[in-house]
C-alpha cells in the first residue's frame, strides 16, 4: 500500500473516524484504524463492535492494499506534521511509514483480516434531514438520557416518525425532554431508539450546516449517512416508555416566564442547593407560584437563597420541590425569550412549553419538600 | 456592617483575592474572606498562612464593620448575580446577606477576630517591573521549578539583582532556566527565591500591561504591589544553586535554528518516546549533529520516529540523548524565530541560547542512551 495525501484532507477524515475507535478494549484491533485503498479513493473504518464509522477520502493510490494501525498514534502524528503532502505506505517489515519533509515514521500494523466487519445494514426506514437540524435535537434531549444501565433502553433516545413529524424523546426516571420538527417529506411511520453514545459521536461528527445527511433503519442497526462519512451503529432493544400517556394534559397552575431570568435565579440557587454538606441529602428548591410572581428558595447549612421573579400567572396558587439542576438542563435547551410553566398538584410533574407552538415539552418530577 | 458596591467592581476584587485560598484546610478560617470596611473604601483579605492577598477597593459604606465569610460560596454567587448594584450587610443573626433585583442570599459568617493577620513586613529592597515583564519573566521560568517538596529551594524562582539587572532563575535536577532584563533604576544588589506557587498566582492576579509593580523583600517575606492590591509570601529558606558555575561557558558544537521547526520535530516525537509500553522506562531521543544537519530519532515498541533538519552547525559531530520533554518546555518559552543550541560532549549539558542578546539560557542535561 502506498497513498499520497494532503494533511487538511486526511485529518477531516480522521477527526470523523477516531470518534469510533475502542478506548480500553482488551482487543488491540479495535483501538485501530482499517485503512484500505480502493482504486483512487481510501476508506478508512473504525469500529468498537457498538458503533462503526466509515470515511471514503480521494487520493493518490500509488499502489493497492490494506492495514491496520493504532487510531490514536496515527491521527497524533499526522496533526502534529507541516500542512503538506504526507506519504503513506507499509515498507517490507509490514511497518506503516509516514513520510512527510524531514519527518519518518514507523508504527507497528495489524492484520486487516482481523478487523471485524461492519454489519450490513439492509435499510427499512429513513428519513432525510439537514446536519444543523438533527444537531440540534440531538443537544435539545440528550442530557435527559438516563445513565444508568439497568435500563438499557433508557439509555437512547427514542427517534420517532409518525405523521411526517420527527419526535425524539429522552426520559431518565426524573425528567422527560421531547423535540418535535415536522419533516419535508413524506415518510413512513417507523421508530427506533439510538444509543446515547452513538448520538454524542453523530454530533461530533456532524457540521453544524444545512448539508443533508439521512438516518436509515434497519431490524437491529441504525445507519446515518452524510457525503463522505457513514456511522453505523446498533439500535436498543426493548420497549419505550409510551411518553403520551405521561405527559400531563392541562394544568391547575401555569406562569408565563422570561426563560433567561428563571434559568439565572436557578443556576444562582443551585449553589446553594448543591452545595449541602452531607453530600447524599438532596435538597430540594421550594418553587412557590402566587399571584404575580414566583419565588424559589432553598435552606441548608450553608445558606439561605431566596429568588423572586415578577411573572404572569393564571389558575390556582402552588408550592413545591424540585431538583434545581432538571430546570436547568431543560431551560439552557430552549432558545425562546419566553416560556410556559406549568404545574398540577405539589406531586404532579411540572411542564416547560413553548409559548407559540408545540415543538418541545420538557417534564421534571417533583420532590416531596422536608417539613 | 452594610456596603453597597457594582458588581463588576467587586468580581475584580474577587479574582484578585481568592487565589489565596487556602484548598483543603483543617481550619474553615482559612477558607474565608475577610471583609473590612475603613471610612469609604472596604478591604479584602485571603491568607493561606503562605500567600496573602490584599485587595482595597472604594464603595459605599453605609455601616462600618468587619466579617468573615466563605470565599468561594461568596464569590460565586456575586459571580451570577445581574450586573447592577449589589447590597452586602450582616444582619442580627450574623448571617451575611446579598441583595440584589430579587435575589436574597444569606450565607454564614466567622469571627473576624479569628482571621490571621498578615505578616508585617519591613521591605528591605525592591526594584520595580511593568506587570506584563513580570509575566513574561514568570511565564519563562516557572516551568523549570522542581516539585521534589524534598530539596524546598528549588521549588521557587531565584530572583537575582546584580548590577542593575534582574536574573529569574529555576532548577529542578535536570535542567535550568535563566532569563534576564536591564532595570530602568539604579537598584541595590539583593537576591531572593520565591515559592512557584506564589510566582503562579502572582502571575493570574497581575494584567499583561505597563502597569507597574513593585516587589519589595525583607528578612524572610516578600511583597508584590499593585494598585489597590498587595501580595505577601514567605520567601524561601537556604542556598539556591550557584547556578553561573555549572552552566558551561565554550562549546564544541553548535547549531543555529530555526526555532518553531526545531520545537515541531520534538512534538512530533515526543509522541512516540511518550507512548512507551513500559511507562516507568524513559526513552530518550537521540540528537545527531553532522555537518549542516539534525537527525532526531526514537525507538520504541511503539514505533520508530526520526525527524531531519537541515540546519548550520559548528564544530564537532555529536550524538547525545535528551528528554525531549525538556526542550520542549525550553523551546516553547522563546520567541525568537532563531535560536544557538550548544553542546560540549555527550554527557555535557546542552544549551539553547539567544542568537543576539544574553537574555536567556536554558540548559538540559543529557540522559545515556541506551546501547
Amino acid at each position: 500500500m502506498r497513498i499520497v495525501c494532503y494533511k487538511d484532507k486526511i485529518i477531516k477524515a480522521l477527526n470523523s473516524v477516531v470518534k469510533g475507535v475502542a478506548s480500553k478494549t482488551t482487543m488491540p484491533i479495535l483501538e485501530g484504524i482499517l485503512i484500505q485503498t480502493n482504486d483512487k479513493e481510501i476508506k478508512l473504518t473504525t469500529y468498537d463492535l457498538e458503533i462503526g464509522i466509515e470515511y471514503i477520502m480521494d487520493c493518490e493510490v500509488q499502489e493497492q492494499g490494506s492495514t491496520v494501525v493504532n487510531a490514536i498514534m496515527f491521527s497524533e502524528i499526522i496533526r502534529k506534521l507541516p500542512d503538506t503532502e504526507i506519504y503513506i505506505s507499509v515498507n517490507e517489515k509490514n511497518l506503516l511509514e509516514i513520510e512527510c519533509e524531514g519527518s519518518l515514521y514507523k508504527l507497528a500494523t495489524m492484520n486487516p483480516d482481523e478487523f471485524p466487519e461492519l454489519p450490513k445494514i439492509e435499510v427499512e426506514n429513513s428519513i432525510e434531514l439537514e446536519q444543523n437540524t438533527l444537531k440540534n435535537m440531538i443537544r435539545k434531549t440528550i442530557f435527559a438520557v438516563s445513565s444508568e444501565e439497568s435500563r438499557p433502553i433508557f439509555t437512547g433516545c427514542l427517534f420517532e416518525i409518525e405523521n411526517n413529524k420527527l419526535n425524539v424523546v429522552a426520559v431518565d426516571g426524573f425528567r422527560l425532554a421531547l423535540r418535535s420538527i415536522y419533516l419535508n417529506k413524506q415518510t413512513n411511520d417507523f421508530s427506533a431508539v439510538i444509543p446515547g453514545r452513538t448520538l454524542n459521536e453523530v454530533n461530533k461528527i456532524i457540521s453544524d450546516s444545512f448539508e443533508p445527511l439521512r438516518i436509515g433503519v434497519a431490524k437491529n442497526q441504525a445507519l446515518f449517512e452524510m457525503d463522505n462519512c457513514k456511522v453505523v451503529t446498533r439500535i436498543l432493544d426493548g420497549e419505550f416508555l409510551n411518553y403520551k400517556n405521561v405527559i400531563p394534559g392541562n394544568w391547575e397552575t401555569r406562569m408565563r416566564v422570561n426563560k433567561n431570568s428563571l434559568q439565572n435565579s436557578f443556576e444562582r440557587i443551585s449553589l446553594i442547593s448543591a452545595s449541602s454538606v452531607e453530600k447524599e441529602k438532596k435538597y430540594p428548591v421550594k418553587v412557590q407560584v402566587d399571584i404575580g410572581k414566583v419565588v424559589i428558595s432553598c435552606t441548608n447549612q450553608t445558606g439561605d437563597a431566596k429568588e423572586e421573579l415578577y411573572v404572569s400567572t393564571e389558575g390556582k396558587n402552588l408550592e413545591a420541590g424540585f431538583n434545581p439542576k432538571y430546570f436547568l438542563d431543560s431551560l439552557k435547551a430552549i432558545d425562546d425569550e419566553e416560556v410556559y410553566v406549568e404545574f398540577g398538584s405539589n406531586i404532579s410533574p411540572c411542564l416547560i412549553k413553548s409559548i407559540d407552538n408545540n415543538d418541545y415539552t420538557y417534564m421534571i418530577l417533583p420532590i416531596r419538600l422536608k417539613e
